[in-house]
């Protein structure tokens, strides 16, 4: 931690920063300004919170040395990490795509929508079973229903699954299903839900809360990890801002800061971080452009009649034409679809 | 609904919009203008999502009609709730001050603040045994023994408690311990939460998300009311913006504005508001001038040695001298504390 | 400034950062933790950037010491400062209302209102005669004829004036008209008119932008006063956040964080704060429970044709009856309308 | 324009609405639903503003039909703007990349850099004369000397020159020596200087307020436009949120927005819209493969001692390499570098 006392702190003000600092059982290093004196503080505080300094009279400022996160973090491991699980990997040179439709809805729907994200390249599933939505009066997901449709579709087309788990006493039976356990946005910072994925050893797809800092991601995947799975995928996809004419603002800043500041392979999310069919294509394209190890992307053979997100979805055609585009971009950047 | 056309929308697209209204059972009123054809969609619609006709070729916007809470809604209900349980109100002309620590530390610590805060006029104490916190490495509360603490102080006080509450299976346990139940920013949106203090009868304290519109809480307390729960008090506690010198940004339009679009209980929280106990007397004034019903504020006999949030609680000195104040000051405003 | 290098500095880079410092005439102290180096910089510094520092290899932060702001702030001035002009003053234990429409439409609008709202106790009239709309094809004020009808409204009532000045060039002009200079929101960092204004002896009333922090509007400040005007009133208007329901998330918390941070009035706008005339009242009474010196608030008697802002213009009676409602509730607080 | 009434809103508040559109010479619409009636407004509205309606009672919100933005639209021109000045061209399917230091500092400074950034493929030459800073205390430019120094730059390489303009009064002379001339995202809604470089012929680079939406910053490339010069480049440079790690948060969504609401050129500014050096070309090579029309890159041969912007600005060498890299990256897109 650093200190820094405002102008005019009286030395009691100081001296008191500096006890307190030696109560703590830290070593303070105080440097006297012209107008501010500053405390370092020398010692191992990951659990301090710098509320106990800021709190004390006299202190202006108190900035953390360092960031909290250490499992996830490039210190810790500097090489990528690649998740490898069923037979498929994701993370390093070769990209990975995630596809399919908001809400599982039906065994035709999503079967077909299946077949058709398999022909353009995609290796993942994605369906929700369970929704997280907003009015307790919307469609809710179809539940087990919907998860016995995602390993039915699996058995046929071999595409891996990933879809969302929303309470901790659900991860037993939603993990018997998925390839991939997913944490959505609403959920980053759900502690009891963080745990219990923690606790299995399925591989997380972790996504950034629309409200959460780079910082924040990093540490909800550190609950996870500190629990004992390591196998976490960050996500990106879009955060609130005063823009109306995109349902989020795509941070997709994040994609090569997080590759920066940790190991974990980065998933972007063009369909929720725009909002619009007609944005997803070009902001997946920026997004591998950037150094993202893979897309999550939302398909629905007919989306004017999904029932949930289908502004945002694209159909399967559209999207194979997409998957077209996207192999010369990956071969420029020294990717591999 | 309100269907806005694009410039140059075909009568082909114009059609599909009308048939797919038509469709769902509803009823299309066209209306041609010099550029933009207009289609108002008539009929009950307070589960269908704007992408059902936003995804139609052609659709430059869709806007919704009326909001989708209903029992939270002043439509619903004209006067004001009165949230009455164990022998208190919340609600109505006379004001409410929950008071109390951050998180419970220890019994003399719990114990200390609850005569202070008693003394000084608050008729709740407040107190987190579950904290939600970023790290995992961050104290995460008493648990059990921190309830117990807390019915203990009710006990020798007679203040009534309120404390947070975080997963689903926690509820029955806290609900045993605890007068009111919060629910935390972090998780406004866990809905199998919501879900599961809606099957209580227990008044729920709901905070307002960092990054959650005011619509939003609103469908939140509709979760919660919809499982049969009508005691909900509706926080605002800030929200996260740019400016990096407060904590959070303290959204005090909400306090007026969810007066007018709803009968629940307003309260407002001016420790998590600011995140700085320097702005919580002034700002506890500004929440009860525009029309909050009640205050929950952090208190700390030793702020400079609290587990969190020392920064933003007051200590009982000063506590009691801002319950002084704001007694000529509700007076004023035709209230009474 | 202190400079934190990333876990792994080398020796080489630290030396670096070292030698810079010393370059630029500074002196460091270097602190050694284990994971972290942290360089604290002594010496006068207010016009260096921490860019300087961050550039250099290795280091992961730079924070600067102190605000930058030097005239404006509490350590330069410690008493509240009142600004003296044509027999009135702003500043101190009495407050100051000004009042009128968004912009001067006509003789007769303009004196109705003024006569209005100086009966209700107002002692400032507003009115726009250049108005910076978001269209160019929308109406951009009366301009001369609009100073002139302010000057006329002047004559009849003994109202001050407040009026905008939007461009260097035309500071001369509205200063012959205008009591106090306004510069508006989008117009807080346009430093040719701050300079502008600087260097006249007109009284300034400085509009927060409403993307721009706390620290920002005190830069500004300190521009117009580093020409040699100290007579800068401070105003919160509202900054842009997600929240749709209003027009601006007025920020509150910056009215006693500025009253903290600087000797300069602090003048509240709800008219813009909110952009809806139903929360103008509460919002005005919680602007001065928590400490602001003044009020700015947009009357018409005809809101409903109002060639701007009628959204938020109260009617000269809403005026009169919050006037009224604002006396007991300054009296409580010390204050004086 | 769409107006909906609140729930219960009375006939005569319906009535005075219809009233109040036929006042204005437009039809109204009445469409009455369940619990909602609604009016549709149809004419020619485009300077009307939604508060004419807001304002009246019984109404809950107000919606425009259409865009206000109309000379910069795609409805007015479907083919993309190629903008043609002194043999050379901005828009197509050739990308144009400028280059150069954040202040034009000194004669070997700009050389140096010009050469590089020329070498490196770079076709026009940025570098600011006139310096926005948040501090009057700061360095503001070297004005009229930084203008010849960079009309000198020209001469030896050729390279093109875009600089930044912030006053009206200093359009005429900055155009004697730019190209292009640049409004700086402070100044997006400084309508005096938007009017003043509307009155030239000069190319204009219109960058996006950092608190501004897509629909604002077209509405001043409409100011420019309407004033009779169509050469207006938009630029996306990042925009304010509550990220703390990067400096702005680079809002790509915006650009394969623009190209489909406009005609006009659209260049990224990963540099503002980082921050950090690091990020630079990542998100370079993301907005390339969004669909910019080309980029704006601080460069600067020793960044650890540029007077500003250092820790976002390119050394010669890493722009060389990531020049390198654009190249089969746009081709792979069909864009030529």
């Amino acid at each position: 931690m650093i200190v820094i006392m405002k102008a005019g702190a009286t030395a009691a003000e100081i001296g008191a920063v500096i006890a307190r600092v030696e109560e703590l059982g830290l070593t303070p290093h105080p440097i006297y300004g012209e107008n501010h004196t500053v405390i370092a503080v020398v010692g191992e505080a990951v659990a301090l919170e710098p509320d106990v300094f800021q709190v004390l009279s006299g202190v202006e400022t108190v900035t953390r040395i360092g960031h909290q996160f250490k499992l996830a973090s490039r210190q810790a491991k500097a090489e990528d990490t690649v998740i490898a699980f069923n037979g498929t990997t994701i993370g390093g040179r070769k990209l990975v795509v995630m596809a399919g439709p908001c809400s599982v809805e039906s065994r035709s729907q999503l079967l077909e929508t299946a077949q058709a994200v398999k022909e353009a390249g995609a290796r993942l599933l994605r369906g929700g079973a369970y929704k997280p939505r907003t009015s307790p009066y919307a469609f809710q997901g179809m539940g087990l229903k919907g998860l016995e449709l995602l390993a039915e579709a699996r058995e046929i087309t071999g595409l891996k699954i990933v879809t969302e788990v929303m309470t901790p006493e659900a991860v037993p039976l939603v993990s018997q299903y998925a390839d991939i356990l997913q944490i959505g946005a609403r959920n980053m910072q759900n502690y009891g839900l963080l745990n219990a994925v923690g606790r299995t050893q399925r591989p997380v797809l972790l996504k950034r809360g629309m409200m959460s800092t780079i910082q924040e991601l990093l540490m909800s995947a550190e609950y996870i990890m500190s629990n004992g799975n390591y196998k976490v995928m960050l996500c990106e996809r879009g955060i609130r801002t005063f823009e109306p004419m995109t349902r989020n603002t795509f941070d997709l800043n994040a994609v090569p800061l997080l590759k920066q500041l940790s190991h974990l392979p980065v998933i972007a999310d063009p369909s929720h971080g725009t909002g619009r069919w007609d944005l997803v294509a070009p902001m997946a394209k920026a997004s591998i452009a950037c150094g993202a190890d893979g897309l999550i992307i939302e398909v629905h053979p007919q989306p004017e009649v999904a029932v949930s997100d289908g502004a945002q979805s694209l159909k399967p055609e559209k999207f194979a034409q997409m998957m077209r585009e996207l192999g010369p971009l990956a071969e420029a950047l020294g990717r591999e679809l």
